[in-house]
């Protein structure tokens, strides 16, 4: 019953589930207009990250968004712009518990739409402000909910943690090691969850926070706590959105992927680009056939590299590159950050003139207009080679 | 009794103030070997920006520096390269209130130096990885503690907490609005501190982790709860150096000030820089004479810009730069972060020749090498305006 720590077979035994993200917050403590699950990280609203978190994990069956009414629209369109799949946008009610439990409401009755979504077995609840969770702690927390009807993702906490005195003096402190902060994702048994949700007061609905709590109220149902990693922090200030940034900057520039042709005379440029990086950057330099499809390069696609150099000698440059891009969307990482792809087209004949022409230069600009939007960045190079 | 609210007139009404920071953190939750209060930011070590916190306030006589044995060396180094005055570096125990306690002892007993330091009134309590910390919060919780005998920073909870069954399932949950985190800075009353951690049992010593406890414990003082800002928090993972680096970028880069003599073509030249700079960045453009101690340059240097373009048409340039620089370094701001300061000089003569020699560009860069250690950057730029 135990899921695999591994995150390439993380897979919960486990008939269906969900994700409900509250992303109602107005982002009062960023400081700023903008609610903080709307602001741009690298040029993308930080909600964005967290679906395709939620996305690229396949036994995920659908996710719901749940927006204050204001930002239906702005949301919807975020899940057009960059083709977030799975993803139904609710309207939220005027508190956490309120949204979260409309949420639900689309797998048990027919308020939001005509069409019910298919009730879960397991739902689970994460902030669309935590981008970072990983497949692997998300399925720690199906499971145990799946065990126990409820599990929450804990951490230790960071300061001591205090009571007050009516006039502002400090009344005890807690012992910091029996307690912890309780974080995101939790997961429940769908029946326990919307239960406690249809059973819980006004006053739970308007003061209360935590999901964890309900159950136990009203369910009796204690939830399992499973350590989760720091990178399950909440982004919560202005300078947490610069964290965030900082991470994903990193994300992208830890490695690239150098891909060239079986071909001798092209094999070796790879090897030469991959001993002139090694010193700046970590940079794996394989020579396969891309029509194959290669064990080597789902490896490569599982250990998360997002930069890709693609050495070819072709006539027809872009059908390389194109194979490429259908075995990256295809790859069960999706594409959580930018993807950026650089294609090299080695003219190695003893042609003086550029054996490439226009039209096929038009067809690759247009190809990376395209690929612009599914997150892709393709830029082209063209190298004469003797 | 109560401090000022304003940060230029903070001076709290306490005879006298140290402050003590422990710093013998090991980092093990950076997940990196270098401790996180020597870590880089920027090129300078976090803890050097805490300690400039503390020493540009005029206010606060003695800065106690606790590190572990293995770093006094690379505390010492840091003190020197940065110029920090007022600092005294003290070797610290194997907990963090064993840390603290030799760091009070400073004031109290001999066993660290020859020369007892002048014991304080009041005895501020920081860790060295907050570096964002204010004067005006530093003069809140001393004279807080001047009232009450002790006083700590606290801010709102932002994740539930939770105490856990022996087998890791949910307990209970506390009330979030009841609760709060305990932060940094603390101050007490020297004597109560003191006598708090004579009497401590060696359990506190070892496993114990709030001051303000101690206090509560052992001399039955209930420290006043002081409202902190969020720049408060404490620098403990990865992602909060990349925070605080941001913080710190964007710091250096929120305003510049423009200042040139009052005679009139110079002044026209300010006139014209701020007109294109004005959009781009915040601007003050000022004509003043530097040789006098003005109240209008005073007041930006309290406003905290770090950034500073001074035009002159003097034959000796040098003279109005470092004129400029004595007042930085006066002003009670000093010199938190880096300073930058172009120094341009304006050759309004009809001679098609540079009015300005050799000799003179020899001893501008002389003079930027010198600044440079003190966290100054001068720049020498040479405009022909006619």
């Amino acid at each position: 019953m135990e899921p695999s720590s591994g995150s390439r077979d993380a897979r919960p035994t486990v008939t269906l589930v969900a994700a409900v993200l509250p992303a109602g917050g107005s982002g009062e403590r960023l400081g700023g207009a903008t609610p903080k699950q709307f602001c741009a990280v690298q040029g993308r609203p930080l909600v964005s990250y967290t679906v395709r978190a939620m996305e690229r994990i396949s036994w995920i069956s659908n996710i719901i968004v749940v927006v204050s009414p204001e930002n239906i629209e702005t949301m919807k369109s975020i899940v057009e712009k960059y083709g977030h799949k799975r993803v139904t946008v609710v309207k939220g009610g005027i508190t956490r518990h309120r949204s979260i439990f409309n949420g639900l409401k689309v797998f048990a009755e027919n308020e939001f739409s005509n069409q019910l979504l298919q009730k879960p077995e397991v739902v689970i609840i994460h902030d669309a402000v935590r981008p970072f969770v990983e497949e692997d702690t998300l399925s720690k927390v199906v499971m145990a909910a799946k065990e126990h009807g409820a599990a929450g993702a804990i951490r230790p906490l960071v300061s001591t943690v205090i009571a007050s005195t009516a006039d502002g003096c400090l009344d005890h402190s807690l012992e910091r090691a029996r307690y912890r902060a309780s974080e995101m994702p939790q997961a429940f048994l769908f029946d326990i969850i919307y239960e406690a949700y249809q059973q819980c007061t006004n006053y739970d609905l308007d003061y209360g926070t935590e999901c964890l709590h309900l159950a136990l109220k009203y369910c009796k149902t204690n939830a399992k706590l499973v350590e989760g990693t720091a990178d399950l922090w909440k982004v919560t200030y202005k300078r947490d959105l610069q964290a965030a940034e900082s991470i994903i900057k990193d994300n992208l520039s830890q490695q690239v992927c150098v891909i060239t042709d079986v071909k001798e005379a092209v094999a070796q440029v790879g090897f030469r680009l991959h001993e002139s990086l090694k010193n700046q950057i970590k940079v794996e330099a394989i020579s396969i056939s891309l029509s194959k499809n290669d064990s080597q390069l789902q490896n490569i696609f599982s250990g998360q590299c997002y930069n890709f150099v693609c050495v070819n000698d072709k006539k027809y440059a872009i059908q390389e590159t194109q194979q490429l891009v259908d075995m990256l969307e295809k790859s069960n990482i999706a594409l959580l950050y930018p993807v950026v792809l650089i294609s090299v087209h080695l003219d190695i004949s003893e042609n003086i003139s550029f054996s490439i022409g226009m039209e096929e230069l038009t067809r690759i600009k247009k190809f990376a207009r395209e690929m612009k939007k599914k997150n892709t960045l393709v830029y082209g190079l063209l190298i004469q080679y003797k």
